[in-house]
Formats: C-alpha cells, structure tokens, sequence
C-alpha cells in the first residue's frame, strides 16, 4: 500500500494527523511532565484541558450560559434512556433511521412515547414530510443525520414541545442553531473525537425538570452541577475532543468546514449520479453530506469495488449490513483529497466496466 | 526538576513507561496503517485488539465461561446503581469510606438497602469486625480497598447471598480469588489503565436476575450478549487496558505483583513508623497495600513536607480532602524506585526536623 491511506469508516473515524501528534505528545506529557493517561482529574493539568475542551465547544456551538454542557459516558445509546427519564417520558419520535428506532423503543419502554413519522416504509431513504405532533409532548426527539440510510435534515420542524436531538453523525459539521433546540447530544467518535465521551448540550430549564428519585448518575443535574467532574471523566476522550476543537477552529470554524463539506459530499454524489453503474440510497434533498451511501447496480460488483478500492488505500467503504453496498463517510477530518481520491476510482472503475 | 518524576496520584495514575510507548505507536497505526482512536469497532484490526483485552483479563482474574467479562462506561459510580438495577435492590452493605457509602445510598435510593457494618465512627480508619448479614439479602456489597482512608479487606467475608466487590483501587494487585464473589467491578483508571472503562465480572447465574423492564444500557444482559460491543465501546482505553494486562503477565503475573506490592508497602509503614514525624492514618492489620495514608504529626509540616517532595520529582502526594495529611498511592505500575525515592526522601526530611 504504498498511497496514502484515507479512512471511511463511519465511526470511530479518521481524525486529524495534526491531532493524533499532539495526542502522541500528550501521552508523555500535558507539560508538567505526567502524561494526560496519568494525571489526577482534579489537578491542574487535566484541569486546564477540560476547561479549554469546554471553551472551544461552547464558542463552536453558540452554548451560552443558558445551556449545560456536558462530557457524560456511555454513548449516545445512554442518551436514549436519559432524555426521557430527564425530560418526561412522554415523547413524540421521528424515525429515521435505526438509531432513531432504538430512541424510539426506549422512550416506549420507560413511558409513552408516539410515534410522529416513519419512512421506515421506503427503506429510510428520506426524511418524513408531516410529522404528527402533540402540543402536550415532552420532548420532540429527531436524528438529524443518519449514518446508516445516509439521510439529514435540511432544516429542523417547528415544535412547540422541547426539540431533542441525537446529532451524534453531523455535530460541528456546520453552524448548529442551538436557538431551535432544548437539548442536542453526540457520542464523540464521528465528528468530535475518540469513542467515550458523549457530549450533552441542555437548557438548564430542562436540566430541573428530572425527578429527585431518579439514580445520581442518570441525571443531567448531577454532572451539571460538578462541571462534569462529579466522578472521574474520561479524561483521554476528552483532551483528544479539545484538540479537535482547536483544529476546527484553526481550518476556519463550523462556517468554514460546512462549506467544505458541502464541496466533498458534492463531489461524491455527482460521481454517483454520473455513472449508471452507481446508484444513491437516499432520495436527493435527503442526502448526507457525512454518509454517502450507494449501491453497485449490479451487485455483483460490490465485492470488486471494495477490493479495489482497498488496494489504492481507501478502507472502511463497505455499507453497512441493513443497506449493503458502499458507503463513504466523510466527516470532518476526512480531507478533500480523500474525496478526490475516491472520485477518481470511481470515474476510473465506471470507465473499465462502461 | 532534574530527577525521575514519579507520580504517587490516586487515579488517574501512574502507567508503565512501556505501555505508554506502545500506546503512542498504537495512535498512529495498529499495524493496517490506520491508528487505534480512528478505527472501526467492528473492523478486525480492534475485534483482534478487544479479544485480546478479555483474554488476558480472564487470564489474570481466573474468570471461566461461568463468568461475564464486560468492558462497561461510566465508571464505579455507574455500578452503584446497575448492581441493584439487575441483582435486586435489597442489599447488605459495608461502609468502609466514601465509595461504600456512596454505593450504600444508591441502593437505598432503588430499594431496601440495609447497613450490614460501618466503620465511620472511627473515621474509617478500619474495616469492621462483626457485620450484620440477611440470608435474604439480594447481594453482599464491599469495597476491597478504601483509597481515601488507605484501609483494605485482608479477607473476604463468608456469604450466603452473592458477594458483590467494589475493587476498582486494587483489582489485579494480587490473585483476586474470583470464587468467593458474584459480581467484581472496577473502575479501570487505578490499577488497569486510564479513565473511562470500567471491568465488571459478573456470574453468569446473576445476569440472569434483571427484569426485563430494565433499560437497555443499564442490564448487563445487554452487553453480555454482544461481548461489550452492543454499541461503540470506549476502544482507546480498552487497548491501553489489554496493554496495562500484558505487562502484567510480562512481569510474573499476579502472584508477583502481590509480592512487589506487599515489599512496596511494607518500606513505605516502616518509614511512617519508625519517625514520630509521621502517623498512619488507618489501624495496623488494615493498611492498604495501595494507598498509603499518613499524616505529619505536626500538621504545619504537611505543606513544606509536599513542596518539597515535588521539588525532587514525587508529585501526587496530597491526602484526599477528607482525611487531610498525605496519601501515596502505589498501585501495580508504581516501580519500588518510586517508594525507594520517596522513604528516603521521608528520612531525609525526618532527620533535619528530628
């Protein structure tokens, strides 16, 4: 393999060689000579990554002091049993995907949770059109971007109810509008980070609304209250979070990186819909610009595809097993020459078989 | 600073240099070219770094096919609530410092804890004598080792209800004898690596016990199933956690490290006793082999005492809050060069005052 090697897995994810160097660095030293794997979370090393990890996330996200911001553990599949034993469990869900299901059938499991719209009929290649909305609803729960099916919210539903939000696969892929939400979380290991850490953006009017009786660790209020730090964080997910951060911010910030990567995805699906021999998943004005899923038309094909894809250094292109085919996932970190390396295999493939 | 710098911190804490080297091999590549934070956790590269994580583990626990091995988030704190989530909510438990009482009030929160011991009226100096056990109970709970009081279990009570341990300080620092217990937890970030991962090894007879009603994240049935990886599991730290357990078995294993940490300690109370300057802060017969707790008895030595001792390279020795004083912590990865450094250090600082 002697090209350079870009990394299409869904998550965990490629990140930044810049990051993984100073991650290399900060495994000897935070600069006062104890690695970050080895520092106490209450010292003043770790104290200063944590704070700074925070700052970057605010200022990217628009979290001000009306929000929680928080590291908490468990992935965004926690979340799903947090939001409605936070919130109420009385939630209106639109399913778009299989992570919106699982949110779906937790809420179920702990409360009444309605079932706003599907298009799981179509094989979850859009977003639902109307949704059935209740005014007296919890919450509203929605996935904006889903790494399966490879479908996003162009723009968010109005709701009188909360609007929840697992942005676990487009987070910091451009400017949030926090004003529309009332709470946002993300497992880190797609567009923010390593596996372990899931960050949880909340209204702090929110953050009161869960019962006493609920277990310390369950509740937002108990992390809210300590900074994150009312036990032990994970520390290493969440300095490896910072520097990603100030990576975003030094490429230009969240305007900057949705404006690449509207370019990358572009560029990926005008290759799709430039070949017979490919065909998109999602309908187009549902497309992902993180997950870009196609078929082979012939199927046949996929396995040579893959393979040859793999031998000029681009991995992780299998779709996943609900969908079949190919998927490029293009966070972030995945530059612009992964997409145009990608592209030009495409081209060239299509060209051998045309 | 010149010298060695060797960190007595309670947790995060100290790792082998080796395994720190390894790890920043690890951040740029597993072997394939793609490093460990960024690849899949379904792809081969972890399944191999995941399998081997649990085998040795098994391997240094003893835990047969009888026993579930999880690799879990959310640290110790999070078992508090699961234990009595999936065994039952009506607990036997001893208090032996904060963590037992912490675990003690989580079940009391879910259910009909009961107050089998408590050794809070002599500040946790001990572990209690005579405890008041129910046949009935749901579980026995314990904490092996008291890393803020420095006080740990010589031997293991005799149960009638399954023994459930808190062993997140001294897991692994000597053979754990697995039969006398139902379910070992630990917080990963002592003894076994970095912050967030926590082991739990639990019978398989007791994952059994949870209703069905128990959301998905919080059953240990959930991630039994799908041997930790029913969702992203914190990769990072479960690799640095398979690496921590290599060099354990690369130094003899756990019969050795018992004897290391045994000769460890034994030099640290010598030098606490043999100088009035200093006084242990838990009884003779329950000092813990990981984390020594002292005072100067002359309290206003205890700030010159630390400034010095950072000064020549041994940082972390600030007693926790509630006992005040001084605390080492020489948990496995702490070399007999670092206590060597700190009793001469301490008879040093003993001679220009005696």
């Amino acid at each position: 393999m002697s090209e350079r090697l870009f990394n299409f897995s869904a998550g965990p994810a490629t990140l930044p060689p810049e990051v993984i160097e100073e991650a290399r660095e900060g495994l000897r030293s935070l600069g006062g000579g104890v690695g970050v794997l080895e520092c106490s979370h209450r010292g003043p090393e770790y104290s200063a990554v944590h704070e700074d990890a925070e700052a970057r996330l605010r200022a990217l996200t628009g979290a001000d002091d009306e929000w929680e911001l928080l590291f908490l553990q468990g992935g965004a599949s926690t979340q799903f049993l947090c939001v409605p034993m936070n919130l109420g469990a009385n939630g209106d869900y639109v399913v778009t995907g299989t992570w919106a299901q699982s949110a779906f059938a937790e809420c179920e499991k702990l409360g009444a949770a309605h079932l706003a719209a599907s298009s799981e009929e179509t094989g979850f290649d859009r977003i639902p059109g109307s949704l059935d909305l209740r005014d007296d609803a919890d919450f509203v729960h929605v996935t904006s971007n889903n790494t399966i099916y490879g479908t996003q919210w162009r723009e968010m539903p109005a709701t009188t109810a909360p609007l929840v939000c697992d942005a676990s696969s487009d987070i910091l892929s451009g400017p949030l509008g926090l004003d529309r939400f009332g709470l946002v979380y993300a497992g880190a290991q797609k567009n923010l980070g390593p596996a372990g850490v899931t960050l949880v953006l909340v209204r702090k009017e929110l953050v009161a609304r869960a019962p006493a009786s609920l277990p310390t660790m369950l509740a937002y209020r108990t992390h809210a209250a300590k900074k994150s730090l009312f036990n032990t964080p994970p520390t290493f997910s969440i300095y490896v979070v910072g520097l990603v951060a100030k990576w975003l911010q030094d490429q230009g910030g969240v305007e900057a990186m949705a404006a690449r990567n509207e370019a990358k995805a572009q560029r990926l699906y005008d290759a799709i819909d430039a070949h017979d021999l490919y065909r998109g998943h999602a309908q187009a004005g549902h497309r992902s610009r993180m997950n870009v899923t196609f078929h082979l038309t012939d199927d046949a094909l996929t396995a040579p595809f893959l393979a040859g894809a793999t031998r000029r250094g681009l991995v992780g292109l299998k779709g996943h097993r609900s969908v079949g085919g190919c998927r490029a996932s293009i966070y972030n970190a995945m530059p612009p020459e992964g997409v145009d390396a990608l592209v030009a295999y495409m081209q060239e493939f299509a060209a051998e078989r045309g």
